[in-house]
């Protein structure tokens, strides 16, 4: 029998239950704060993946017995687990922070501003600018007024053009309606990794790896795995530990081939044990294939694999010197399309429209494409014959624009300090391997400058060194 | 004594609480079905927020005596209302959904790709295009290869110049570092509300809004509280009633003047009364400022009050003719601009140089701003005398270019519906009134043509409303 005062017993209940449950929440983390204590004066680390996940089935079987959605339950269980590592971690000294490529690279241009010369290996961003067309067209459309609004997803003519330039290239058969024009590859990840994770989710990095992956996910509460690779394996990733990492909860696998920062490119074998390891578990491949352009070796792309779930992410900054232009387009299935384009749609509307006239203009330059790649290249073996100079080790790129090169040989060694000095005292930017995970003895150097400023660079950097 | 076995315990212990806390979850959820129920039966809303903030309250109590954090309370309670909702809502039937302006936008470009001529009543976008000079810098700009990354909080010279211009126009002394610049006002909105509300918390939008605010909010999971205005009241929110809506989880007030679409200037007492306000609950007042240069009558900028928190948004789109160039700036305490910068950063790394430079231009440009709001004053006022030709009642604009009459008179009016068939039948679009709120007898009449094509779409509407 509806009434107010059935309403309002009910909803004292409501009141009780939830009190209750906060009554809980607090027990629960003085539980955690003692197992904090307990883990401490044990030596172990704050974040352990296996009891995590044990709790998690756990409370999935919880979830089903008591009729409570279970990506419902997983958010409350994620907020319950995120809330006490972060607990633990301010109980913690504070460590000293990464600084990032973007930093280093403020810092640079702060430097110039100044008036001093700096020699930037720091920043991915090619020196030779876009080709003259792209910059003729872009003029002629602000010119005629291609100045308004576009849809979300971007112009369809533009979107066609991208689709017939990814057909012919890997022959296969994608269509405009799965492709989104976004504020260069970074929008593209980031819609992506806001519209396919939840709270709590989790996605495998495998790293070294650009440091946006990471921050886009941590942006929404996700947990970001990290599978770690190393120089002496040839940066090539375990797939049986990729494997050992995967778990009910495993929304999301990133790659990204060829590599920032290490220039690697996965075997053919590795791609395709990696796509089916994706496929059986049923996880979304996010692949960002921005240097695909600047490959050496035969380099796949996610497009090739069309049984499993992907997002290909890419852009024009790269391949056509275009990075100040901030556009690039994600393709992948048409629902997740549009979840990328509503995203876009909410943040920035989208990409200015003469912009992306300048986009369709270079999918025609590829005669240009072809140049900057060889000049490219030419460079990365020029920065390698100088590194084995020094005696660096270093993984020989198969593709992109930077070098990994290991500089630090003893435990203590501080690649974000290097960085830095070495920017103050030698007016030179690189990027300290710790942006990109656990590698404190490396640095980035990326091959975006002329050769004559690399050997400048480069030798800057031997006496620094010395 | 800590030891393997002691921390085995106490994880024991960890589990069998989350258990708990999750079979509460579920016998809650179960609960508030129930109610969800009884309120149907006695035709009472879903969303009660009287009943919430009861609960918030209580909640905060407990998190008090357990020692919980309470931020993290008030997440966790509002994660297990939403979902509650959630559950509400879809045992209801699928109501119709409201329609986008950018999806009638589309609509319409699309019937023109069919080579109909559609008049765009509907969007917000001047056909008068940025000045000859803007587009002769950004031409120059990137002819001269001014297409690089820059920092995410934009050139420094731009931010400084913004900051001359509104230290001029307010007479105020905001510094450059107070200002990111933006991928439009759009993303500072975004920006604003991603990174100053949390999960749950609560923002006042005083409606008819543009729907971005709502959106914005909601893709953070936090509330958004409607303070409803009236076209009998000229669209003055009503203080008092704002002031109920306040309270301890209230972290935001969102403010938009001249209003879009409604064209209300708010009056200095109230701006003032609502400035107060906030400043003694310590809320932080969003204000978007976009339509300011089309004021036709004094309005305030949330900048010319020092002692409140607020962000001021501001874009180049609708005051310089530059909708295209997406291209705006943030304006607050340098710690939230930071935060702003950093979302940034991750979301679209900066916005294109060259646009930045085209922004310098265009803060010169004060001749065409004032001929550009002439003309649009001179065009509203023609749409007024129409509208009031056909016996529609609206409010006379004090600024923006938007008109938003009442067309609807009987309950079961439908705006959306009405849009629909006006864009099919006669080739108009116009903005439902749904997209701004409850308003199913309104829609908004965009003054961004030329006055033969805002005549000609307005005959139209008069013959289809016949």
């Amino acid at each position: 029998m509806p009434s107010k005062s059935n309403l309002e017993a009910l909803r004292k209940e409501v009141r009780a239950i939830t009190n209750e449950i906060m009554r809980l929440v607090g027990l629960r983390l003085s539980l955690t704060e003692r197992i904090d204590k307990v883990k401490r004066s044990m030596g172990l680390p704050i974040v352990d993946y296996r009891v995590e996940r044990d709790l998690k089935s756990s409370v999935i079987d919880t979830c089903k017995r008591y009729n409570v959605d279970e990506r419902f339950g997983m958010r409350i269980l994620n907020l319950l687990i995120e809330e006490a590592v972060r607990v633990q971690k301010s109980s913690m000294d504070e460590s000293e922070r990464t600084i990032s490529v973007m930093e280093m690279f403020t810092l640079a241009k702060r430097m110039e501003e100044e008036g001093k010369k700096v020699i930037h290996l720091e920043v991915g961003e090619p020196d030779f600018g876009p080709p003259e067309k792209v910059k003729r067209v872009a003029c002629d459309s602000i010119s005629k007024g291609f100045a308004k609004y576009t849809e979300p997803s971007g112009l369809s003519n533009l979107r066609k053009s991208i689709a017939e330039y990814v057909n012919e290239r890997y022959k296969i058969d994608v269509s405009s309606e799965q492709i989104a024009i976004t504020s260069g590859g970074r929008f593209s990840i980031y819609a992506s990794i806001m519209s396919n994770l939840s709270l709590g989710s989790e996605a495998i990095v495998i790293q070294p790896a650009w440091p946006a992956y990471i921050d886009c996910i941590e942006a929404i509460s996700g947990r970001a795995i990290v599978l770690k690779t190393k120089l002496e394996d040839g940066w090539r990733p375990d797939l049986e530990s990729l494997s050992n990492l995967v778990n009910d909860f495993t929304e999301m696998i990133v790659i990204n081939y060829p590599n920032n920062p290490t220039g690697k490119v996965l075997e053919s074998r590795d791609m395709k044990a990696l796509v089916d390891l994706a496929k059986d578990r049923g996880i979304t491949i996010l692949s960002d294939e921005v240097y695909s352009e600047y490959s050496f070796k035969p380099s796949h792309s996610i497009l090739e694999f069309d049984d499993v779930k992907s997002i290909c992410a890419s852009s024009f900054s790269k391949s056509y010197g275009m990075t100040g232009f901030r556009v690039g387009y994600a393709i992948s299935d048409v629902n997740s399309i549009r979840k990328i384009s509503r995203i876009q749609a909410l943040a920035s509307t989208s990409v200015p429209e003469f912009i992306q006239y300048a986009a369709m203009e270079a999918l025609k330059c590829k005669d240009d494409v072809k140049r900057y790649a060889n000049s490219v290249r030419r460079r990365i073996g020029l920065v390698c014959k100088e590194l084995s100079k020094m005696g660096l080790s270093y993984y020989a790129p198969d593709g992109t624009f930077y070098v990994f090169p290991k500089i630090g040989e003893d435990d203590g060694f501080n690649a974000g300090k290097f960085a830095l000095d070495l920017l103050k005292e030698k007016n030179v930017g690189v990027a300290p391997g710790t942006t990109f995970g656990d590698y404190p003895d490396f640095v980035r150097i990326s091959a975006c400058q002329s050769e004559r400023s690399l050997l400048e660079g480069l030798e800057r950097i031997g006496e620094f060194l010395e």
